[in-house]
């Protein structure tokens, strides 16, 4: 993990089809050339990119990252028993070396599918802190709540953790608005506000939570979030992970609240929750939409390259049009709608952004011919074209290796026989 | 390329979950046994395979293979633009050379993702045989056929040709019902049918197509098919491409004559061409069904283990309904099904069955834990796990490794210059 205490230089990188050289200082992108092979900068570390393009990286907005542990346990089965006979027994288990390992192995599938930053929803956080520390990444950490979320009660007393720093944030994440109590909600709500904190959210998920929402509230899931007063409170801090059934009232409240829409294809499909997310719908009202992949036990990978295709694949697909969601776009709401979601000033290879970008190798099969190189990494490539991925300036992974990754193999196969988790 | 002539013992496989030794010889799976150390085969080449698991390869039973020249040229388009502007005006002016290139680095895109057969419609056979030939894949390369059929007029003076060997073999591929007259397409049902040769077609892979085709014919394509009596001179011979748009009707003409609906899943998505795969109906009406990708200028790319995994997740979310198109069952669609449609006996690791299989790594992230490997790999894995892939007895990858790939990329990056093909 060299580049942290000196400057580095991407020398002869193709950006925007164009040979440049990057340089990057403190974590930041400081300059961007033409390429010149006489460059110097001094004390630098020089990666040669030829042959390779530079992209941002990517943000995965809605990850249950421990959840590694339990991928491929439970396929193909109705969504309740899933919880109830696979997953929730297995997670009772659970203990923080566990959850370190788990998002270790997380950590290490988004490097290398080129995912630099997080949006987590789990449990034993000062664990997964850890894990996400060690491996370089950015992650906002949902502590998750259910019922009456009574430990914030006296939310004097509840205070926010001191393991964050400058790459790991804490977040609070209310479940769902079915397993949250009113009184829950409201004290979640009070003490984002007050603590200044990102709120994450399961919102509309399936059909069914909206129907039992109608049946029990009177209304919609994001008009009940209103009525009670959580959506005011959490302007411009709510997370709506899935936000798939919604009507055109619900738009324009999450328009006015700054709720960002998480869409999660893979997951919906998978867990057949529904396949025709409103992107259309939603940035005609204004809102925000970024992309995610869920947790591994239920899509069953981190992958957010193949969210991304499947996105616009299925949006192409859903709507019989294939001129919607251009490469270009998708790659966008894979990236900088992520970063921007979470505050962070990157999704973009531009001066003065953050230093999270990934180069893809143009010799790879995927990527010949390079008729248009973001058209073949969306819609050709997986993740085994991206080569180097650097995170704030590190780098974090080159020519495809990944310090420690056998070490976080042989730990978590070592956990999946200690929990029994076989089909 | 060794293992040719010699037995190939892949020794201490994972298959099925229980450690094996599998002998080939002759281009034939010989035997399979308990995994033991001291096993012998005189002058046999083993592999080590311990750490992986043995599965069958994948059949693709869609392809334009030569398409790789132009992947990701005119991406986001409507399908007319996308033929009128894009596609036709480069394949006009393509020539043997061209079309042997792109076949090899369709091969190896394929081979990289653990597909060892496939049926192609294209043009300039003899180059993309010689193509097949040269990879070690095996193919089924339909002829493109217009208007008329002019050529097959004096079924006597129209030969088969004479490159076949027992890899490649030679088919008919009329484009469509509505590019091929029915003069056109009772030649080539004639044809076929004295030849003992497969047709491969297009059919119905959009609403528009059966709409114009019960404008002017009253009846819907397969319907149309059985009206001028080719489907059942072609009894058991038609690879229906797409059969997409399909009344319960036309599926019990598919399965009283043999027909294999092909889906294409990534294509149709992006294409806008429709989501509602029938696979339920058609498998309940008992018609055949294999898996394809379709030519990636329009996919745009060969993997098999991608379609796979889109096809299972549409049909779930299409559904509203996680237990469709569980893992194995989708695999094998993928895999034997495709075989079985062209007569090659393999699509299972199984003594008496054709060598066609590959060896996944068990220590690729994406299956660690080896809960459920076949659901690893189908749901989190890509291509990239798939270590070893061997066709005919013939080890073709290994270590990842494909003999020739570096001068397969260079000659398909120099044509696409000379092409111009560029955004």
């Amino acid at each position: 993990m060299k580049g942290e205490d000196q400057p580095l230089v991407i020398s002869n990188v193709a950006l925007e089809g164009k040979p440049v050289d990057i340089v990057i200082n403190d974590g930041i992108i400081e300059a961007i050339h033409p390429h010149n092979p006489q460059l110097s900068i001094p004390h630098s570390l020089i990666i040669d990119a030829s042959g390779k393009a530079a992209f941002p990286t990517f943000a995965n907005l809605h990850t249950h990252a421990a959840m590694t542990l339990l991928r491929g346990y439970g396929n193909d089965v109705p969504l309740q028993s899933w919880l109830n006979d696979w997953i929730w027994p297995k997670e009772k288990l659970l203990t923080d070396e566990h959850i370190y390992w788990g998002v270790r192995l997380a950590c290490l599938e988004m490097l290398r599918s080129g995912t630099t930053a997080f949006a987590d929803m789990y449990f034993f956080l000062p664990a997964a802190a850890r894990a996400v520390h060690d491996s370089g990444l950015r992650a906002l950490l949902g502590d998750s709540v259910f019922g009456d979320a009574e430990a914030m009660a006296d939310a004097a007393s509840y205070k926010v953790p001191d393991w964050q720093d400058d790459r790991v944030r804490y977040a609070v994440a209310p479940h769902a608005i079915y397993s949250v109590s009113e009184t829950g909600l409201r004290r979640v709500a009070h003490y984002c506000k007050a603590n200044n904190l990102l709120c994450h959210i399961h919102m509309s998920e399936t059909a069914e939570e909206v129907a039992n929402c109608l049946r029990q509230h009177g209304c919609r899931p994001y008009e009940y979030l209103e009525r009670i007063g959580v959506l005011e409170q959490l302007d411009h801090r709510i997370i709506g992970a899935h936000s798939l059934h919604l009507s055109p009232e619900e738009m324009r409240l999450m328009a006015r609240y700054g709720v960002v829409a998480v869409h999660n294809p893979n997951s919906n499909l998978k867990l057949g929750s529904g396949h025709q997310f409103q992107y259309k719908e939603l940035r005609q009202a204004g809102v925000r939409v970024a992309l995610g992949t869920d947790g591994c036990a239920s899509n069953n990978n981190l992958d957010m390259l193949e969210a991304a295709k499947t996105m616009s694949l299925l949006q192409k697909g859903w709507r019989n049009d294939p001129t919607v969601m251009p490469a270009a776009e998708t790659l966008q709401v894979a990236s900088r709608n992520g970063f921007e979601a979470l505050g962070i000033n990157a999704g973009e290879v531009a001066v003065g952004r953050l230093a999270d970008l990934m180069l893809v190798d143009l010799n790879h099969w995927a990527m010949v011919p390079d008729t248009d190189t973001r058209a073949n990494l969306l819609y050709a490539a997986h993740s085994d074209a991206i080569d180097t991925v650097i995170c704030n300036g590190r780098i974090l992974m080159r020519n495809r290796q990944v310090a420690g990754e056998a070490e976080v193999i042989a730990a978590v196969r070592r956990i999946a026989k200690e929990l029994q988790v076989t089909q």
